[in-house]
């Protein structure tokens, strides 16, 4: 291991979110707050992460210290991110802190707070924000740090972004970080404008972008984005939330006039045919209570996209709709978004795949003979990537059981327990019952709120690096 | 398809289904009961499989064609066995009556039925022998017919009986079958006279030794085994439940004094390990709310050991435990008994090669150029075959979200509904809420009952032959 490298990146990590500190940092000045919580948080992460960061070391790094590397970036980014939380003396323990930055961070979007109105607006900006710094994280991990350790998780990247065009968006890794930030940026920019027009106030607006295009889903307002009653942007977030959880390749694509190979990508035809027939059948299942059509189909979009981009914006308690609804919403929670986003869950073109492989083996029982390749786009995946996908879809349910059990400890409701450890490693933000859209975390024990801060992390950061990360084997000398 | 020689097995079962019924129309009569729903079932099964059965055809027989002569068999016995409830005029629609000897025949134990005791002794005995009938189907199938259609199949066979020794107990696969009887009727004969030396009436022996050993669970009380208040018959059954969750194998090689063998079965110890861990946990879980160690030791093991081995039985209605223990219970669901047996869920092997799976995933990030095979048993397992395994999983998780959505039209709870769909995918039989111990499947929609009812029988048969059945690709002219 590389161990001055590693403490290099971390080092500089740490300046990073120094820098973006400020930002809260400002706003609470700007609305005359207390702006201490952020600037002695920044004197801690400078004064630790500069001196870290000028370490002198050897350049070379494996894919171990690679993975090592992004479990503790997402680690350490957390506990110093909780600090202006808990400075604040707004939350009832430094684990509820924790809980709220690794939601925030992860772009989950999940809250252990029972009152969100009176908390200062500096505060409020850094939770929202945390979540937009969290996921250009998750973009660049996904995109443009992955390819770079080379070797294995080569295949990873592969399994990932398989959109419609290859891992890397343009052949050198710098520039196709560059088209990411502009797209995201692009993105934010045009969502803010939006809900401006559409008569949001300003610092709503940008905390609300901040949440969207993220598809983090913390909001301001106790009733989440129902509380501004404005059906528009209703109709802007959704479209956002949508957006936000497409391959980020598509916007290349669209942007570099390709804009026809993008028809071509299996993922977003899965993933477009998943939303409507999940609207649909949400629409039909919450109609008859309505009888308002239009109201009705937007609420039903509303919360489909933003379950099944794993936001977790609210603009209705769904857990007061018919069972139908709530099923359709649970398993579209195990779906996510599409791979190259930063939608949580299984990712569309895993669920794709799997259900291609589980094809392939019942025809073969038809034509044992028969050598058939499972394809993506056209092109023939090879097996490898096959048996990192389906590891991974093991390491999802074994997760999601663990979690489940440590949970259960706490004695809530068996709906409340599983949608819990769901909503979390799924990185979606509210489940059902007691973490319904009109619940929240707080109830839970410590032991709970940090396992599913665990939770959060391991599925955001596609489960195997936290895992390579506590593996005693990986710390072993080879 | 060769149809004449599918036509005539399927004639031959009729046939074996007319003489099966000819027991409890002889003990209806022994009780002076009408025994006509008896006699008219026997009339119309022979009446149509005595001429199907002599139907001329050539030999040839192949995988595809096995896939779906099993699936018809399973449904074809099931429309007939059905016949007798039908007829009893005991049951309120002939889905009622479908749903429960689905039930049966599968060895699921789930039941329609609102009060048990009332009804005829000879109909009682008829659904409880139908389970045991059900057993004998499924060891064969596992261990005895797979083998013999060859191909591609051999690999689900290998995947299915990975016990101790492969797929085969002796060389000849008629002579396997003889061995499989002889440990099957041992089973039954041995926990009969058990439960006879506790003080059981002979009746309910017969019927509780029954829906034992196949791992059924259908009771002819409506308190289940808790009815009988005898501590001593409830450790019995709780042996026997185990015992009937093993691989058939374990008990041909301690026959054989090769005992030694057995020790070095991973899935052995892993399903005894799970046991334990599972018995451990619901004990510390509802041990404070009995204050008596060992009524909770026994209460735990009776119900862990009554669902890991999809059996159904219950001393307790566990759905008022704590969650800890009905979360326990629900992964136990997921997880069954050993390859090989009568037990169903995902199976002890399938569980422990994917764990082992995702273990080589991750460890090949950190050693990219590492060649490591998965092994089971010190065997190296190849690489189809955990192709097909991981299909398997794909398929059970993807029938199950499908199940769910139909079963969520009948609007009962999310625990409901998804442990309905869970306890009759992996053949258990009680889930938790409504139908949890205390509750039955009375309530749900026809439509629910027979997408249940599918359900049974999807995972019954492991997956794959009932999905050929219906897969239209298996139907064309090849």
């Amino acid at each position: 291991m590389n161990y001055r490298l590693m403490l290099r990146t971390l080092g500089r990590t740490l300046q990073l979110e120094g820098l973006c500190l400020f930002l809260p940092a400002l706003v609470a000045l700007g609305y005359r707050e207390d702006p201490r919580p952020f600037l002695y948080t920044i004197a801690c992460v400078l004064l630790l992460g500069t001196p870290l960061s000028r370490l002198g070391c050897r350049p070379d790094f494996f894919t171990r210290e690679g993975f090592v590397v992004v479990g503790l970036i997402w680690l350490v980014l957390s506990f110093f991110g909780a600090l202006p939380f808990w400075f604040s003396g707004e939350f009832a323990s430094f684990a509820d802190c924790i809980f709220e930055i690794v939601s925030g961070f992860t772009t989950t979007g999940a809250s252990v707070l029972t009152e969100i109105e009176s908390l200062p607006r500096g505060i409020l900006f850094w939770r929202s924000f945390s979540s937009w710094v969290g996921g250009v994280g998750v973009l660049i991990f996904t995109l443009a740090f992955l390819p770079k350790v080379g070797g294995r998780t080569q295949v990873l990247v592969q399994a990932e972004s398989t959109g419609p065009v290859s891992s890397k968006l343009v052949p050198k890794t710098a520039q196709s970080s560059k088209v990411v930030y502009l797209i995201y940026f692009g993105l934010t920019l045009t969502e803010l404008l939006a809900l401006l027009l559409a008569g949001m106030p300003l610092y709503d607006a940008v905390v609300t972008t901040f949440a969207t295009v993220c598809t983090g889903g913390f909001s301001v307002m106790n009733a989440s984005v129902a509380a501004y009653g404005l059906p528009v942007c209703e109709i802007i977030i959704t479209i956002f939330m949508l957006l936000g959880s497409l391959n980020f390749a598509v916007f290349f694509l669209i942007f570099t006039r390709r804009g026809r190979q993008v028809l071509g990508s299996d993922e977003l035809r899965f993933f477009l045919g998943t939303v409507s027939a999940a609207v649909l059948l949400v629409f039909l299942s919450i109609y008859p209570s309505y009888g308002h059509a239009g109201r009705a189909l937007l609420d039903s979009a509303f919360q489909v996209s933003s379950v099944i981009s794993t936001t977790g914006f609210a603009t209705v308690n769904y857990d007061t709709w018919p069972t139908l609804a709530r099923c359709v919403l649970i398993l579209v929670m195990f779906i996510g978004g599409c791979a190259g986003s930063t939608a949580g869950g299984l990712k569309c073109s895993r669920v794709l795949l799997l259900s291609r492989c589980a094809q392939r083996s019942l025809s073969r029982v038809l034509h044992p003979r028969a050598v058939k390749v499972v394809k993506l786009d056209g092109k023939a995946v090879d097996e490898d990537t096959l048996s990192t996908l389906s590891a991974f879809f093991t390491l999802f349910f074994l997760t999601m059981g663990a979690v489940t059990l440590v949970v259960s400890l706490d004695g809530f409701s068996i709906t409340t327990t599983f949608s819990a450890a769901l909503t979390c490693l799924s990185n979606v933000g509210p489940g059902l019952d007691m973490v319904g859209p009109a619940g929240n975390f707080a109830a839970f024990s410590t032991l709970s709120k940090l396992v599913l801060s665990f939770a959060m992390l391991v599925g955001r950061l596609e489960i195997f690096p936290i895992l390579i990360l506590l593996n005693p084997a990986t710390w072993r000398r080879s």
